[in-house]
């Protein structure tokens, strides 16, 4: 480890990609990209929490079928949720027959998946494992804010919670193709927001802190990525970030966006500063920055899932929100 | 991968421990192998929670002097607690600067810290790595049953969630000494049970279905081990599955015994079927389990972290729970 920063020097592939997007989300501007637009949100299920578990595991579904591979051929899926006891992966897991491991690292954990994926075909001990994140506008709203049946006005620097799920497979084979090059693991930050409906203020300053490190540990420029995707920091936080990284002596002016930014429309769609939620990044990467880099449009992605680290009974007992940001390096080899 | 089961052909070494034991685990049969006993279970914060949080950063801070290592000499923390978006681990490591692998398998996360830093380690991308989780009765009373406040009668089959913590230094450094060689990674099952008092029949059906991968893809028999310890099947599902094993044409009854049974003295404490939570088989493990070992009275320890994965949501949703147990075969070498 050089810094915070892993090199994977038999880099990893992610060889296939699944989605299920909300209906809201297939009205956005990538609704050519993804797999599955679903018609409502709670798919015939007796409550949201189902609706968002049948959500991961059709995801998972869907995934091994585009790739054609079994369950007993999958060494492990890597998952996580914002459910509290991220019951949407633990609930959808059980329908499958594939050694799991649980994640939480809020919007970050898709990153976290594809740090811990990657980790693990590059030790030879697995050869093929999934990575897969989801989230669901109204189990998040209900449990870090308020239920969405109170109709309560939202804040002006709110984002939209992603209803959603990505998924992808990674494998140690292949010489060519999208591959995961290095990762930086990002440390907790808490620089004293506190503010449950600011969540780009909140992981701004984890966001900084991890960009720094990848910088720093690889000694690559900003312009060696054709993008640089956080996830999800939405417009303010997406501003403040360009704005906040020229203190510091660069520039990201050409080359960046954001999940939460490229997944709705915001003037048509009334999300506030954007899209959220561990799905977001999952989302976006598996059905559009994916398909970006397998169309040889884009070659170097920066992908920075970022999570803020909160839940009710923090807020509540008047608590400050750590944050978290992991930045994956995936390349066209 | 061998079916489930990863083999560690460059073994990792757990080269120091830390641990800090509640009041009550105080007062237990294995008071004289922790580090530190907690007067009271509130240590001078406003919350049990902030407690639980307290516990946990202390814990990797006593980690870190006795190991003699800097937190840059860290190269990451995975960690788990059973609080909603385990506040436990998020808030204690923004006081650290060390790279953070936030994990949920409810009681199982020790046992999921240990594999992928052990096979993070053995993939050379990383050479130091804490895994440590923490519980505390309280908060998961409070969060999963009742608030003690209500002063509820306890049901016969509860367990005691232990208020504790452990937290292990993993090397990639030592041709001898306390090796992790293998680790069974767990499924995700559901055989229906339902009553979130019980926890030892919920976990029962994933700690066989592990068991029986792990002596499949190793060809070991339960004798290859001196001991071998789940945690937390309590007394009732310890008795449990000493019977259903021999179904399966084994016999555990010369060397088993569980981390929920071994923290407390049954009859004379008033814990029920014994104890469990998150910090349970860290705390026995790093404060028992690992100086058998190092005293050479053990060589060969099966810890096999068992989980339940419900929430409250799930729960009074009318969900059933399902479980998860992984296995890790510990060596002294």
């Amino acid at each position: 480890m050089q810094g915070q920063t892993l090199f994977f020097n038999k880099p990893v592939s992610v060889t296939a990609v699944a989605t299920i997007a909300g209906p809201k989300e297939g009205e956005g501007p990538l609704k050519d990209y993804f797999d599955y637009i679903l018609k409502d949100d709670i798919l015939k299920q007796k409550s949201f929490e189902h609706a968002e578990i049948e959500m991961q595991r059709r995801v998972v579904k869907q995934l091994l079928n585009k790739a054609k591979i079994t369950e007993s051929e999958t060494d492990a899926v890597f998952a996580g949720d914002l459910l509290d006891e991220i019951i949407g992966c633990n609930f959808a897991m059980r329908e499958f027959e594939i050694p799991f491991f649980g994640l939480y690292n809020a919007c970050a954990t898709f990153g976290e998946a594809l740090i811990l994926g990657a980790s693990m075909l590059q030790s030879g001990l697995m050869q093929k494992a999934v990575c897969t994140t989801t989230s669901h506008f109204a189990t998040a709203e209900r449990q870090y804010r308020f239920p969405l049946e109170l109709g309560n006005q939202r804040s002006p620097l709110a984002q939209w919670t992603v209803t959603g799920a990505g998924a992808c497979l990674l494998s140690a084979e292949g010489k060519r193709g999208i591959k995961i090059t290095a990762a930086t693991v990002g440390k907790v930050v808490d620089y004293g927001v506190s503010d449950a409906n600011d969540m780009g203020a909140v992981m701004l300053p984890a966001t900084l802190d991890t960009l720094d490190a990848h910088f720093r540990d690889t000694g690559r420029k900003p312009d060696y990525y054709d993008m640089i995707v956080t996830g999800d920091l939405g417009h303010a936080g997406g501003r403040l970030l360009l704005s906040m990284v020229k203190g510091k002596g660069y520039n990201l002016d050409e080359n960046y966006t954001d999940c939460g930014i490229l997944v709705y429309n915001r003037e048509a769609q009334g999300v506030g500063q954007g899209g959220s939620g561990a799905g977001c990044s999952s989302l976006v990467f598996c059905a559009y920055l994916y398909k970006l880099m397998e169309r040889g449009l884009k070659r170097k992605i920066l992908l920075i899932p970022t999570g803020a680290l909160l839940s009710k009974t923090s807020s509540l007992q008047g608590e400050t929100i750590p944050a978290i940001a992991h930045a994956v390096s995936l390349e066209v080899i």
